[in-house]
């Protein structure tokens, strides 16, 4: 490295600003920041207001300019979505330039065509950024966590969601109208599908697997329910039980394979991600031979992200001090694909919620089904009545989700089971 | 870096035992780790039954010959205490090796000195096993978080009292019984000073202040109370003020200086720290931009350390493969002096618990003493009777901690109080 470690950065939106700040800084938290400069930065237009101040001429709409500039040692892509992020990224490093990344979406789907092309010229991709902006996730899966057989990874990665199942069970209304709420604050975005379908958090724990359990993982194999269906009073009852309801990203190896999903999941109310509330996100880690170990912080927000992507520069720069060539334990290395266990052979326990018409008889009936799939149940009880209904709340202990959907299947079939209805089937964390 | 790199292991305990393991599993985590080799193990006696094989003539009870071997390039210092450690660690520095330690006794008093000596050798001193054991804290302060201005780090930092006021909250048994408790359970120490008397977590937060505040913190500046002053009774108390007690091991930042300390502390119950139980560690850091991020897991344990110690050996094995220079953001710093503010000075909240005849005006008398002393209070109860005697128990709000001393100085000469006694002083987490 010469003097100076100059970035090109691509995006100027909230991450982007946070990130100039800290770069720009005449007062840096670290003496290495002094050592990068900011060459350009591409936006989409020069004529938009701006939170910080930067230097005639650094500001330029010619992202592919930046990308093949000479001058620069390193691209930060915080453009986000899928194009033309891809293509920059791609372009920057066949340039030999270093890559910073936010970017969840093309790196879960892409990120081994980018890992390959990185190997190829000799240059780091980080992606602390990525997944739960701030918590330092990442770097420790590959350095700290790494000695480890890594057996599990649970994360609430996903603050909208987070922050919806918090107030819903706090207020006890239900998702329409929580949701509507957080699109006012800004919590949501007004097209929420990403978030509460859990496509974000399926990105996010995408990566995580595929660090964590040194197999790339196919995005489109990982499960993914979101929390539309979950209902103010599944949130009630689950209470009653010792549960609380929240999406979970799951990335788990068993005797059967590889599982990674994501879908909301009943935890019992002493488990350390219960208790994580709010926009908050928080990573647990189990491995052998370190046991449980969690992460916690802000998921997002421009301050937190940007100290994600600055920490990522500045590492770059620290090694490139040292040496030119790329250390093992920093770079992402390419992983044999992954072959993920389909959903139908997790192995999980369940919660269901169902309605039918009250009489003597219909526990039993229930009961004797679910015997006859295998589904061993720890509690069936009759919670509530309505017009002659009765709502009966199922928990099972571990089971195959084949053998439970099996029996689902049959229940409205079965004598003395009349007008049924099963609005709500859910998750539990598995017992150990 | 040749193909392999050979490492000295100091101490073959609990932590050595899991560490050789790692090192010698033919099926390693990680596949750098099989270009570790284990070249010799020093320990007192050759007699002992050992939890490992070790190939024939790895086993030594020459330390000193473990250091200065030519063919070594990394000794593993695991043998505790503070000599013969510290000068085994600068005769490996002398002579080029690098060092992995989980000494926490030997760093926070001789840190200093010994990263010194290895900046002048040219040589890494990797720590993270010092601190929280498995927990990745060491290097996410170094490279994750170095890019923000760190405000506080709060820590539940030693197990052993964490599981005691666990315990003392969860049954209402008093400290003595429950320390009793914990020696059978081999949770203490047959002489428990270090660990409920504060000692061990003052070292641990001296490291940690020094890394996150960039001063080198002299651990004798470090004010420190243990546990031994909580009673049951305060533990309820506390609780019915919505208060949990923990022993915080905590550094922080304001507009009078640094101050690190360590001390049993209220917390309130959604303090993030509040629910950490048993045996388990937690460090809370707060910073700019970044806001609170949070590390929990395993504080202690063979494996729990184990796998810090060989996360080390494995990132300095994955530095040496790209460079022999020393990465500038993993080598500890020389830093400044640090020049502490003492805890007279200290800014905080505090609880107390005082007993008196009951009288009239009692409450009105105490009330007027601590406004004189400018201490604020936020409630004064009178709790409990007992033969005549008021139990009272005082919250104050943010205070100077000499004003508040003094204050408690004077209420035994006030007029109207009589057969005064104060058994517990505790601090209040401040408020914000």
């Amino acid at each position: 490295m010469v003097e100076s470690l100059k970035v090109g950065l691509l995006g100027l939106g909230t991450v982007g600003t946070a990130t100039a700040e800290s770069l720009l800084s005449p007062n840096p938290a670290h003496a290495l920041l002094k050592e990068i400069t900011i060459s350009k930065v591409g936006v989409n237009s020069l004529d938009k207001p701006r939170g910080v101040q930067l230097s005639a001429g650094v500001l330029t709409t010619d992202l592919e300019g930046i990308v093949s500039d000479p001058d620069i040692d390193l691209v930060v892509e915080l453009i986000g979505g899928l194009e033309p992020a891809r293509s920059l990224i791609l372009k920057a490093i066949a340039n030999g330039k270093h890559i910073v990344t936010a970017n969840k979406a093309v790196i879960s789907r892409y990120g081994e065509e980018i890992y390959q092309a990185a190997e190829q010229a000799g240059v780091y991709v980080l992606i602390e950024a990525a997944v739960a902006g701030g918590i330092p996730i990442i770097r420790p899966l590959q350095q700290a966590l790494s000695v480890n057989r890594i057996d599990s990874i649970l994360g609430i990665i996903n603050g909208t969601t987070n922050y919806i199942l918090t107030k819903m069970a706090a207020e006890g209304t239900d998702f329409a109208e929580v949701l509507a709420e957080a699109q006012q604050l800004g919590y949501a975005e007004a097209d929420p599908s990403a978030d509460v379908d859990g496509y974000d958090a399926a990105d996010k724990i995408a990566i995580l697997a595929t660090l964590a359990f040194g197999e790339q993982v196919n995005l489109e194999d990982v499960s993914c329910d979101g929390i539309r269906q979950v209902s103010a009073v599944d949130i009630q009852y689950a209470e009653r039980l010792g549960f609380e309801i929240k999406l979970l990203a799951i990335a788990q190896r068993d005797e059967t394979g590889l599982q990674v999903r994501v879908h909301p999941t009943l935890l019992p109310k002493n488990h350390p991600l219960a208790t994580i509330d709010g926009v908050n996100n928080a990573i647990l880690v189990e491995g052998d031979p370190i046991g449980q170990v969690m992460f916690y912080g802000p998921g997002a927000g421009g301050g937190a992200t940007g100290s994600a992507v600055v920490s990522d520069i500045m590492n770059i720069a620290a090694m490139l001090k040292s040496s030119q060539q790329v250390n093992p334990l920093i770079k992402i290395p390419q992983h044999p694909r992954s072959q993920l266990v389909p959903i139908q052979k997790l192995v999980t326990r369940f919660y269901a919620r169902l309605i039918c018409v009250d009489r003597p008889g219909v526990i039993g009936n229930l009961g004797t089904c679910f015997g006859k799939h295998d589904v061993s149940l720890e509690s069936i009880v009759q919670i509530d009545f309505n017009n002659g209904l009765a709502e009966i709340v199922v928990v099972t202990h571990n089971v195959e989700e084949e053998k439970f959907r099996k029996a689902l299947e049959e229940i409205p079939h079965l004598k003395g089971i009349d007008q049924i209805q099963i609005p709500s089937v859910l998750r539990v964390l598995r017992e150990a």
